[in-house]
């Protein structure tokens, strides 16, 4: 077999076989099939397409390109999230502690932030000692003593996607949806747990900029899941505007412990509920309203809370620092961002006030970039709502003054403004299974 | 400007400017464009094509990368003939001579064959002593002494040609018409002759395998060389069938001899006769018919012989193997293949006929492949002849007795037979300028 005619095969529109795929997966990891090569077939993938069967395949070689974690020695069902990547998408931080109260496994591996989308990996390190580095036998575990654990990539797991990601991130074929499909669940195969709850965001914070893409991304990943005998859904969640308040590792770490301390009612707590309920309705198989019930008093009852401090005691965080959050580290520099008009907000642009937050040092631009876990943002106003010239729209935290003006330009120039209230737009497009 | 925009403009299927080409071709020359970005474009590219203004810029930029031939020192105007390729195809030793001995200028840049085509170069090298690497101030002035000169490729001329041929030969990208015209055309614009006649070939033995193929192909060169102000014509010329009796190095250069010896008349010397017309009459602005009459007279008064002699004897060749060629040394091992039946030779597959000459030693599997200039096939019967069972079809020639078995049996699998006589098919399709 030779790559030379596995890209030829897919440049002229014909579907891979399974073998000619495993063939590829397996020579760019073992560095057989050169990169050059390997950019090229990805070009003619992403403008020829995959079929379902195709894209099933890749996902499965990539999982296996590395370690498969076994969570067979967990005792009861296993649930793990993912989440598309947006803007103030602090959600992990309380959906992974209200099920875990609930008594449903959470292993769950997360990533770090790049560009304009945070990672739950960052949020947690600004919690001080907080371990996101565990081995194997570490995470299987914790999960197995507390019933919950969220750390970096754990072990050596596919691989192959690692590569192929990266040559896909420099050569412009990222936006493809098998290839995005198949590069998420491949890590989520080899993470091992049973049931997968997918958080699709779509709007302009998104990876996603368009529902109707979204949806087609989740129906992929979701066929993915169930060929591999995983129970999966899908939450497809608005992220035209940032979710919640607060935007930066510690703020957002902060705004969590809010709401899973209960009686925050915001837009971040019903795409918590909605996530949680999901995992759970899926993973005990009870409907939605018994999911949804379970939920939300393990939010009002302090479980949930209580599961966030066993997980962060549990790798090596301060825990006193979540007890009175007034403790965490401040910025030194703070500023605040007044309303140029009366007026309402009639959109505001996610990815824009995202990159506005790395310019203060809460994200990355590039992978080495080193963040500051107490820059960032407050949005004190946010679309639909009323403001008065002058009000404070919003505040900023950073260590680097110097950033300040860039930052506030770049967030007033992502609010749109109209004398008419605007229509509101849901949250929860849709739940697919 | 950063290559990942460019790569996602052309996979988007937008138009690039110049600006961008410029960009792309110094940067893959000066490597700060790394080779797994080229070829993600260079896909994208073959899929979505190229406009004509954005393949003459290619050209352009690819001609400049290196070198560009000064020849206005050379009295006189000066032409270039290149051909696309094909088996048996030894027009440049005949053409080029007749052409000079009719006051033309030949600055002629050859290359080395691959796969089942063979190379100019290699075909000059089997005449002891022939010398094909000439600096660029010896290739000026054999052309001004004697009116003559073929020589591989000399100077640095268009290294991003080299450099994008090679990433397109590894990833399935060689066969895109903008591609290969800008390739060609680079080199011929970077060589400075005045006057190109390009022997498009079309048929089994051809890189072009349709005569539409062909034509799209030749136009876009004859764009590319007139927005130029270079003098264009394409002769279209058959490749179903090998040209001439005679594959294989030292057995085409003998020939080549006995064409222009004069008194030959074969397929061989009417394309070799429409090229130089064609030359001649774009040269010197007269008609083809004026054209094709000196180039007769050339051959029958033997100073086309008379200017191939003063070239081999200019580049340091043994004249002696001119003037008597039963003195080339000869291969070690020959054998007979007889027809199989009474019967007429339908038609000839060419490729697979040069790929049994490679077979025997005549060409090179891979660039690094040694040739045996002495190996090869005299073709007895072409298409459309009529043979008896046991009749001589081919003789095959080879250092390597191993080889012949091999090489017989696919060159009996090249040849189709039939009961009727099958109606002859054009050596010329058609002449384009």
């Amino acid at each position: 077999m030779r790559i030379y005619d596995i890209i030829a095969k897919k440049r002229d529109g014909f579907e891979l076989t399974d073998e000619e795929i495993a063939f590829f997966v397996r020579g760019c990891t073992d560095k057989s099939i050169v990169d050059y090569q390997t950019t090229a077939l990805l070009m003619a993938i992403y403008l020829n397409g995959m079929t379902d069967r195709e894209m099933i395949t890749l996902t499965n070689e990539m999982a296996h390109s590395g370690d498969m974690l076994d969570l067979s020695s967990i005792q009861g069902i296993t649930a793990d999230k993912h989440s598309t990547g947006g803007v103030g998408d602090k959600t992990t931080l309380i959906v992974a502690p209200i099920v875990a109260s609930c008594g449903v496994k959470i292993a769950k591996l997360s990533g770090r932030g790049l560009g304009h989308t945070g990672g739950t990996v960052d949020k947690l390190e600004a919690i001080d000692g907080f371990r996101v580095s565990l081995s194997p036998e570490e995470f299987i575990c914790q999960v197995n003593e507390i019933g919950i654990c969220v750390t970096g990539q754990t072990g050596n797991l596919a691989p192959a996607d690692k590569i192929i990601y990266g040559l896909r991130d420099a050569t412009a074929t990222v936006g493809s949806i098998p290839l995005i499909a198949s590069s998420i669940m491949s890590k989520k195969l080899a993470a091992g747990a049973e049931c997968i709850v997918l958080d699709v965001k779509a709007g302009s914070g998104a990876f996603m900029k368009t529902l109707d893409e979204a949806k087609a991304l989740s129906q992929k990943m979701i066929d993915i899941g169930k060929a591999n005998g995983r129970k999966m859904a899908a939450v497809l969640s608005d992220m035209d505007t940032p979710l919640g308040k607060n935007i930066g590792n510690t703020l957002e770490v902060i705004e969590a412990v809010d709401v899973l301390k209960g009686g925050v009612q915001s837009d971040l707590t019903e795409v918590c509920v909605v996530l949680a309920s999901n995992i759970l309705s899926l993973a005990k198989a009870i409907s939605l309203d018994e999911a949804e019930k379970q939920v939300r008093r393990s939010l009002s009852d302090g479980s949930a809370y209580e599961a966030f401090k066993a997980l962060v005691k549990a790798q090596g965080g301060d825990t006193s620092l979540i007890e009175n959050t007034d403790r965490f580290k401040k910025a030194a520099f703070y500023r605040e961002v007044p309303s140029p008009a009366d007026s309402y907000i009639s959109s505001m642009n996610a990815e824009t006030i995202g990159l506005s937050s790395v310019v203060l040092g809460a994200g990355r631009k590039t992978k080495e970039d080193v963040i500051d876990y107490t820059a960032g943002i407050i949005l004190e106003k946010k679309t639909g709502e009323e403001v008065k010239k002058g009000e404070v729209l919003a505040r900023l935290y950073t260590n680097n003054a110097d950033s300040l003006d860039e930052s506030e330009r770049m967030l007033l120039s992502a609010l749109k403004f109209s004398k008419e209230k605007p229509v509101a737009k849901p949250l929860i497009y849709d739940v697919m299974r």
